[in-house]
């Protein structure tokens, strides 16, 4: 098989667009926060779309994590219906955490997900720090409850609406794909990560590498923020 | 935070489709091949669907790769113009994977990937085993190396459609979200996966289930296999 040439074909893809990006400066350094029981594709929706642009785009991701042990989507319990997990390797510890950060991906956690508040207490204490914080699905849970949400809008999980935080003053706004306040991006859930990360792509790389990366991951994108039909399914 | 209600919410929403699980017997063991340079959403698409269903229907999940060594979604290169990689943890190896294997899932190689002749000779020589066998983006080219796919239609990679392998009976068929053909299921590029995997999950376990799961991933399915707006976007 001839991978280089599939390889050439999307380089000369997105090389066509980094003459449209639009921010001179854009971001070099993201980071993943990841604890047992993530929800898989909240990462890896975003990461892929970040994988893809990486290609021409110089960027540098660190997976974060308490401990450097594998972190589980599912923390495997013993009398459990099932055993259906996938564990990914963290680079970097919460205590370790590089410094120059730009961009903090928070996806959400799963009803097993355990105490988090070192994680909720890392976020608070980073995002002084960084350019931007996009919160995924219920990860807008562990933002709001760090604070960092309060005073702005935002949006999380749908089906699970009724149990986001409302003891903060974040102005929750339930018709959103994703919602933008300043510089903290949050989506609805787990899949809804994947148009706020290709809509991120094009604000802040450029509008051409989006749509590239949209089509090199052949995905049919919702572009409009206020589209959200599991809002009505969910009857909010 | 109460996670616990997310998960009753989301177990009570599932259990009530159980009832229209179309098979008597369907599968619970599930393998996932991986190596380096694979795709993380042709993984991550389907396996959060997976991960989701699991809530209720019994699943397992080994993971194989060539060693027990994490596996990188992109080889470190030094000089490369990026260091944006993501590892996971396999749970057997090619030589001590598990007999029982049901459903196999074939993620694509990236440009970068090495030598797979040795994963291509798990495929052949797994096939005769598995009840189903789904390949996502260029994970059919490695399906077609195998010679599985001989005699069979099946779809692949769209953006990359030229660099299909052809020195086999493969009929290749352009336009299409992903194609069936009797226990093995292709589908097109990369996010196509996801519409594959909850096809999969509605003829295998119940359309029910299927609809419910991809409410809880908030995602709007492709329902159809013939539309492939990609197709005509590279001109195929």
């Amino acid at each position: 098989m001839q991978f280089s040439k599939s390889l050439a074909f999307l380089v000369a893809t997105l090389a066509t667009s980094l003459t449209v990006a639009r921010s001179a400066n854009p971001p070099g350094n993201w980071g993943v926060l990841l604890f047992p029981n993530f929800a898989a594709l909240d990462v890896f929706g975003p990461i892929e779309a970040l994988n893809l642009l990486s290609e021409t785009v110089p960027l540098n991701l660190s997976l974060i994590a308490k401990t450097l042990d594998p972190v589980p989507t599912q923390p495997h319990v013993p009398g459990e219906v099932s055993n259906f997990t996938q564990s990914v390797v963290p680079t970097h510890t919460l205590a370790n955490a590089p410094s120059d950060i730009e961009v903090l991906l928070i996806p959400g956690p799963g009803p097993r997900a355990p105490d988090l508040r070192d994680e909720i207490a890392f976020i608070r204490d980073t995002y002084p720090r960084l350019k931007y914080l996009i919160a995924v699905c219920t990860g807008a849970w562990l933002a709001a409850d760090s604070g960092v949400l309060d005073g702005h809008n935002a949006t999380t999980n749908k089906a699970a609406w009724a149990e986001r935080p409302v003891n903060n003053t974040v102005n929750w706004i339930a018709h959103a794909r994703w919602v933008v306040d300043g510089n903290i991006w949050t989506s609805s859930g787990i899949s809804a990560g994947i148009d706020a990360a290709l809509a991120f792509v094009g604000e802040i790389y450029g509008e051409g590498l989006a749509t590239d990366v949209a089509n090199a991951m052949e995905y049919e994108r919702n572009t409009d923020p206020t589209r959200d039909p599991f809002a009505d399914l969910y009857g909010l």
